[in-house]
Formats: C-alpha cells, sequence, structure tokens
C-alpha cells in the first residue's frame, strides 16, 4: 500500500546563536541521511561560517538539560540506599530483570495519560524503527511479561527513566532519573500482593531510618464511584483526578476555583464532591476502617456498586496490613488520585513527614507524576489491564490477562535525603574501599612498593600505593587522611635489610614492625 | 547573528507498511510540535488510514532493534559477573561515577573516527539541545574530568551504551550494551598505571576463571613510526590502521589486497609494512621483550625515534608487568592496532584462547572496535588528549590537560561465555535469594503463614508464601524444588495447637518440629 505524505517544510531555526551553528551543521548531515539528498554544500557553508566565528564558537562543557553526573559521593550514598532497598527485595522473594532503555514509540504511546505522553523522549529517525526513551519501568515491565507470555513474576527493576519536563535542579527535579520499582504479576487471592507492596514499603524505610513516614490509601473504584454519585462525567475522570490530587498542596477553594473556572465542571458536581474528597481532611482523628465506614453511612456512597466494592477490598486490605503490623502507618484517604491512566484498583503513596519543606514546590509541573504530596517518596497501585492492553494488541486472547500491582520508589528523593541525613551528622562517607596504602619513606624503592602492593592484592586486600618514583612521605599519608584509609605499610631501606615492614594506623599515628612475610596474616586479623 | 537556512524537504516515505502507518501519525505530531504549524488534519487522515486497516494493524511484541531484555536468569549471571569486576576495581581504590545515557552531540563528534562517527543513535530535536546515546564511556569519562577540573581520580563505570551498528544478536552483537571501565587520569609516573590496568585485566580473568587468556600490547607511537618508515603517508594511517588490525582474523595477502586495491595505498610501502606488521606471527616463540629487541635490531626501525620512544617505554612496562606477575599473559604484538582515535600511547587487548570459534565473526561490521580478535573480552589504552581536547574546545588553558589510561571489559561476552560454561556444568544457577517458604497443609489457615512470614521477614530471613487463601501442598512445594528454596515451614491445625512447626528440608525431604517460638532461632543457625 502507497500513502501520499505531504512534504513538510520545518521552519526549525527562527534565530541562532554561535552554538546553533554546529548543532545545525550535524543537523544537515543527519538530514542528508534520512533523506537521501545531498546537503553537503551546506554544511561547507555552515562549516565555513563556523570558522568565521573563530573564538566566539567554543563548546559548552555540560551535561544535557535535566541531566547530571553522579560523582563518587552521590554514588556511594547511592550504592547505600540501593543495598538496602535491593535486600528487601530479594527478603520477599523478588528476581530482578533489566530491559532497554528504549523501547518501540508505539509500546509507550497512550500509557500516560495527556500530560506524561507530551515529556516522552523521542530517539531520531536515522532509518528504521521509531523508538522513545522509557518513561518509567511499568510499561516496560508490562510489555516483557506479555512478550514473554510469563503468568506470574514477582520482580524488581532500578534503572533510569526519562522525562522531557521541565527540570527544577534545585528541587531534585531532573529529566533522567531512577527508579526502582517492585512489582508482583498474576493471578492471585485479593489485596495479598497489595499488602505484600506495603510492607515492603515499610520495610524499606524502617531500614533507610530517615525518618517519619505514612502512607496514603485510596481505590481507583472509589474515585470513579464518588465522581459518578456527584454527576461527574466519565469523560471528565482523568482531569478531576489531576486536580483532586492537588488538595494536599493547595487548599480547597483552589481545587474548586480549577475545576469550576479552567475545566468547567458543574458547579453542583464539584460542590457534592467536596464532601467526599475533603472525608480524610475533616477527619483527622479517625483510623482508615472508620472512615471507611463513615464513608459507607453515606446514603448515596452506601449505595453505589463501585465505592461499596472499594471499600470491600480496602478493609480486606487492612486486615493483612495489621498482621504485617503496618496498618498504623497507612491511611485511608479518598482525595488521592494518582495521575496515571492505568491504575485499576487500590493506589497508594508513601510520605516522609519530616520533609514537609518541600510544600508546594511540585505545582508548576506538568506532570501528573509530580502532582503528588510533599515528600513524596514510593507510589504505587494495581494495574490489572496493561499486560492486557498488550496481548490485544498484539493479537493475543484476552483471557490470557495478567494483573499486577506494584509499587515504585522514588529514589532520588530518598537519595537527597540521605544525602542531607549525612551531611548534618557530618558521617565521613567513603568513596573508595582501600585498606591498605603501601608507602616509602626513601627514594628508589618503586619496585618494592609494587612488589608488596602485588602481594596484598593476591591475597584479597583492598590497596594502593602512589603512582610516583620518589612520592614523599607526607603526600602519601595526606593521600590516607583525605580518602579515609586506616592503615599505611611503610617499606624502608632499614626495614627490608631487618625483614619487616612498618605497619602504621592512619588514625592513631601508631607504628609497629611486623616481619616481611607476616603482614598479610597481621593484616587480615586487623581488618577482619 | 543570523543564518539563512534553505528549507530542507524530506523524502522519508517512500513506501510504507501498515506497521509505518502509525509512526508517521506519531512522527507529523512531533512535528507540529517542533515546526509550529498544525499539521493536524494529516493525522487525522493517518488515523482514518489505521481504521481501515483493521486487524491488519497489529502492535508488535518485541523490543527495538539490536536490544534485548535480560530476564532473571541473565542478571543473575550478570551480577554474579559483575561483582567480581567491581570487587577486582575496589581492591585497586577506585571510586565509580556515573553520566547520562545521552551527552550532548558536541560532546561526542569527531572522538570515534569515520566509522564510529556514524553509529551514533541520535535523539529527536524535540526543541533544544541535540543530544546522542553515549557510544562509550570513555568519551563521557574525559567529558567529566574536564568538566569538573578534575586533577586525578581513578574511577569504574558499568552502564550501557549504544551503537547503531547492524547487530548480529546470534553472535552477541547489540545496539544497546554493558561496557565496564577502569580508568586512571593524573600526572603519574611513566607505565604505572598501565601496568596497573594490565593487572586488574589478569585479576579478573582469574577470578571469573572462564578458561586461558592473553593480552596483545602495542604502542600507537611504534604504529605510527613503522608507517613513517614504510613511507605511508600520515593521512592514511587511520585507514591503514583499520586493514592491519584484521591480521588476526585475515591472512596478509587479503589485508595486503584491501591496502592495495581498495585503499589505494602506495605497494611498495604495503610491502615494506609487511615485515614489521608479521614480526609476532613469524617469531611466535620469542618473548615479549626479546620481540622489542629484536625489532630495534632492524636498521630503519632503530634509528626512528618514535619506535625507539615506542619501545623504551614498553620495556619499563614489562619490568613492572613482571612484578605484578603477569608479564607471560601479556605479549607484544606490532599488529594490534586498535581503531578508535583518541589512544596517544600503549594500547591493549585480551583474548580467550578457548574460545577461537568465534573466528571471522565480525569481519561484516562497520565499528572499528569490532575488529578485535577473535574472543577478545578486554581492550584499552592511554589516551593523553581526550580531556585536553575537551578543556581547549571549552576555551581552558592547554596546560590543564590530564593524561589517561584505562581498561574496558566486553562484558556481554563475559556474560556469554560465563552463560556456556554454567549451561555445561549444570549448575543451577538461582534467580531469587528466598530462603524459607511457608506453607500450611489445610485450608483457611492464611493469615497463620501471613504472620509467620511476618516474624521471618522482621527477623531477616528471606521468605516467601503462596498469595493464595487455599494452596495445595503439592504446589507449594513444587514452587520450591523450582526456585530452588532450601527450607520450607509447615503450618497445620494440630502443629499450632501443639505450638509448633515443622521445619522440612527440601532436598532431603526431612520434617521435624520445632517449638513456634524457635524457628527464627532454629533457621538463622541451619542457613548460617
Amino acid at each position: 500500500m502507497m500513502l501520499q505524505i505531504p512534504r513538510i517544510a520545518p521552519l526549525l531555526f527562527a534565530s541562532t546563536s554561535s552554538a546553533q551553528v554546529t548543532c545545525l551543521a550535524h543537523f544537515s548531515v543527519v538530514y542528508d541521511h534520512r533523506s537521501g539528498r545531498k546537503v553537503k554544500e551546506q554544511v561547507a557553508k555552515l562549516q565555513a561560517l563556523k570558522a568565521q566565528l573563530g573564538d566566539d564558537f567554543k563548546m559548552v562543557l555540560k551535561t544535557p538539560k535535566g541531566t547530571r553526573d553522579y560523582g563518587p559521593k552521590a554514588m556511594a550514598i547511592r550504592e547505600k540506599v540501593l543495598k538496602i532497598i535491593t535486600e528487601t527485595f530479594k527478603r520477599h522473594g523478588a528476581e530482578t530483570i533489566d530491559t532497554p532503555v528504549f523501547e518501540l514509540r508505539d509500546v509507550l504511546l497512550g500509557k500516560y495519560g495527556e500530560e506524561g505522553g507530551k515529556l516522552v523522549f523521542d530517539l531520531s529517525d536515522q532509518g528504521g524503527e521509531l523508538c522513545s526513551l522509557r518513561y518509567d519501568l511499568t510499561v516496560p515491565f508490562a510489555r516483557y511479561v506479555a512478550m514473554n507470555k510469563i503468568s506470574n513474576i514477582k520482580r524488581y527493576h532500578i534503572a533510569k527513566v526519562y522525562r522531557r519536563d521541565q527540570p527544577v535542579m534545585t528541587k531534585g527535579r531532573y529529566r533522567e532519573f531512577y527508579q526502582c520499582d517492585f512489582d508482583i504479576a498474576g493471578q492471585y487471592d485479593l489485596m495479598l500482593p497489595e499488602a505484600e507492596c506495603l510492607k515492603v514499603v515499610d520495610e524499606v524505610l524502617n531500614s533507610l531510618n530517615l525518618g517519619e513516614f505514612y502512607t496514603k490509601l485510596n481505590h481507583r473504584l472509589l474515585l470513579e464511584g464518588i465522581f459518578s454519585i456527584c454527576g461527574i462525567k466519565q469523560s471528565d475522570f482523568k482531569t478531576v483526578c489531576s486536580s483532586v490530587d492537588k488538595l494536599d498542596k493547595a487548599p480547597w477553594l483552589e481545587v474548586r476555583a480549577e475545576l469550576v473556572n479552567d475545566k468547567h465542571i458543574d458547579e453542583k458536581a464539584v460542590d457534592a464532591l467536596e464532601y467526599y474528597v475533603r472525608l480524610r481532611e475533616n477527619n483527622a482523628s479517625l483510623g482508615s476502617v472508620e472512615l471507611l465506614d463513615l464513608l459507607l453511612e453515606d446514603e448515596k456512597a452506601g449505595s453505589n456498586k463501585q465505592i461499596k466494592q472499594a471499600v470491600d477490598e480496602l478493609k480486606i486490605l487492612f486486615e493483612y496490613l495489621e498482621i504485617y503490623g503496618v496498618s498504623t502507618r497507612v491511611l485511608f484517604d479518598p482525595s488521592l488520585a494518582r495521575g496515571l491512566d492505568y491504575y485499576t484498583g487500590a493506589i497508594y503513596e508513601t510520605v516522609m513527614k519530616d520533609f514537609s519543606f518541600n510544600a508546594f514546590t511540585n505545582t508548576d509541573s506538568t506532570n501528573p507524576e509530580d502532582h503528588v504530596t510533599v515528600g513524596s517518596v514510593a507510589a504505587g497501585g494495581r494495574y490489572d489491564k496493561l499486560v492486557g492492553m498488550f496481548l490485544e494488541s498484539a493479537g493475543k486472547k484476552k483471557a490470557d490477562d495478567v494483573p499486577c500491582v506494584g509499587i515504585s520508589f522514588g529514589i532520588e528523593r530518598l537519595f537527597s535525603i540521605m544525602e542531607m541525613k549525612e551531611e548534618s551528622e557530618k558521617s565521613a562517607g567513603r568513596t573508595n574501599e582501600t585498606e591498605v596504602y603501601v608507602a616509602s619513606a626513601q627514594k628508589g624503592l618503586l619496585k618494592e612498593r609494587m612488589k608488596l602492593c602485588r602481594i596484598l592484592w593476591d591475597a584479597g586486600i583492598k590497596s594502593e600505593f602512589a603512582y610516583k618514583a620518589n612520592p614523599k612521605m607526607l603526600n602519601q599519608l595526606q593521600y590516607c587522611e583525605d580518602r579515609v584509609i586506616p592503615w599505611v605499610v611503610i617499606v624502608g631501606e632499614r626495614e627490608l635489610k631487618e625483614g619487616v615492614v612498618k605497619l602504621r594506623n592512619v588514625v592513631s599515628r601508631e607504628e609497629t614492625d611486623i616481619p616481611y612475610d607476616e603482614i598479610v596474616n597481621e593484616l587480615q586479623n586487623r581488618l577482619s
């Protein structure tokens, strides 16, 4: 089949700066490649212009907008946080998988709602398939489950995701950031996987020991039921959700104004909504099960099937959470309305109580996932239809559907909180693990240092020495203090003649002669 | 400054398939965004066409060309290999860093030679900077060092890189693959960092225990000197290198033909070259230092300054390698000519002897890095000018230059070899770490299983139970065998009344009653 596509002349460059000149040159080359036309002349012209610009043409040494490097200190904190999280996932029997950083564009399309979809990073069309960088780890997971015809799996996945959002680096909002997901896929009995996800959140945050936290819990059906009894149209579900979800950072009147004035939702419906979405706010002292009961006492809510089902399910969940000892840190809140399209059942979001100073930071974002409560560090829910959506569009039977539920940790925020905590505690975070530094006091002992270092490496002892023929003693000791290396072995002419080396404790500065042949044993004892 | 850019009308779509229809639809939307023009009509037309195609339009469930998922089994092997490599890096005092998966296009441009440059994946121009996916970890590392004005660092970096090469999945050649780099940056004394890189390779491959290996070693200056005394033009350096580098998988006559017939290198020069580049081949029994001496005995080579300097440096390196006990596994070979532009000194490549069955697999590649010896598992060298190049183009003084040397592990190949080894040894690689499964024999004991599981989790014991109210005993035991879980704790009506649980060894099927209150202690003892 042939299609006539109108030629579209791009109007890409209204103005240009010296930095853009190179961009243009590269773009033309790429373009040449794509269109098959010879535009080498134009490239030559641009290069001539670039040459004219001379000193004005300088490359800016930076990472792309919204991205950052992780230096050794940041990585050390990352490793520490991820170790605790990974251990927790493994304690619950999870396996890990990895998927490509980009997916076929069709795989991602239409999964993230109106707002989210706009933020997907596309790869250039260099011939072949159209691809985009993954926006989260959930959609690739569902694609993986569908593609490999997996009927059940409990997996975690820690990897970077990409969102072409307006970055606010000072607030930790990046275009490239880590996500850390734990999901349970499979046909299981009601609320058992949800309970385990919430137990996992509890264990992770307790182990990280970053402060008090609690998890807000709601149910998609409950939201649908409430909207329905208030007279809000089905087609307005998403847009109303996105406003309601702001209630944790904005007062009701503001949310009401947005709904009535900006989104043109019927005023009566919005006023009816107020009672339900402010139920938690207006009954702060009630426990979750009590609040669920209170909701059912409402005549309209009590007779709505969706609400009834949601309340029944959440009550079962609370029973399980009590067994797991985490029910007091999970709070039913009918105003929680996470933005992603794919949720079908329970939804939840975990918040750090001590980090309320982040209040109102994200209201400028167009990304629905950013419209989360102050200090949100984990979020997730049940998404039963996503795998089925992939199976269906690939022509598989709907009977193969695989229900899923999961939790995603806002790991960048956890890194930041851990960073702040370590800074305030002035705990010296090491960026290396070197145990022993091999130094020499005199010149000409390079090979002796190398020989000893080899012996230590071969014995599995983490060791370093100066890559200099004649390093100064002071510099060598300074290196150990800077890098928090606990032990120094000093080789010297006298010591070598006597068949010993000097072992120095960097902190106490105590020195002991140790027979050369016993240094490995001695260090192994002291290090263990 | 304003530039007039001729509008280029893309001729993107000569023919189209049903799969392309969606692509076009997405493309138009993106285009709209970029050009600011309204092309919604076109999108609507395409969507109508898509609707007409009806059932013919199916999404293909796959990962993009040249990419793959890593399932739990692949990940378990990856983790095992990476743990050994990471431990080795840390034993040598290295820190780790991470950089964004994409860089400004200018950062990558012109660093990978003619062939490599073509294989860079570009991001779409969605407004803003032009970016590309990283092609290796070395150029981003140099950018990081220059940008942060770092004068010395020993770092490792394990991450994915991207090459738009023709993928050969069966041969392990992907468009997205892991690299694993260890680099030492800083002004240090001659050959000390090189010696440590080669020691690191040796330790890693010995620890992985995948078979015999050796490292080929050469020097950029030595190649330049040889080419110069043979009368090969400076401007032909790269193209001659790329042919010479094929000598490990193609006979001399083939390489000669390529040089003379395809690349139009002067026949006399090529014939003069033969002696030098086949020196190792024709003197297989000579040690490295002997071969270096033999080279100097040649009148022309002996009086060439570059060759003299290279030989002197390599001799120092071999002295150090002997101290480190790795000199017998490093072999001077003047035919080694790695393709990347940025090397300035010693270059090396490590080869598995037992994996020669991979011979000639990569000759079809246009990627210079693929023109490596059969079974190549690590490669690297000195690149003293790359950081300086960034400093210079950012307008910094050249005096700030930071010399670097590094080694990059062909980790995908190491994964494959480890996979083959484990398959041949039939060693059961576990994909989870679950230690205990909590089962029940009768119905109605769900909450008892949950309660016990919670106790085990809270004691740090890795545990699971079935997410079913009434699971069958046989299914529960089968799960343990499938997933190699060593212990089962069985709760039953009788046991609970008596205050005990049954502890079952999955392999021996032995069962013991343990008092409920002692099960944690009992398991901790058995598991330690």
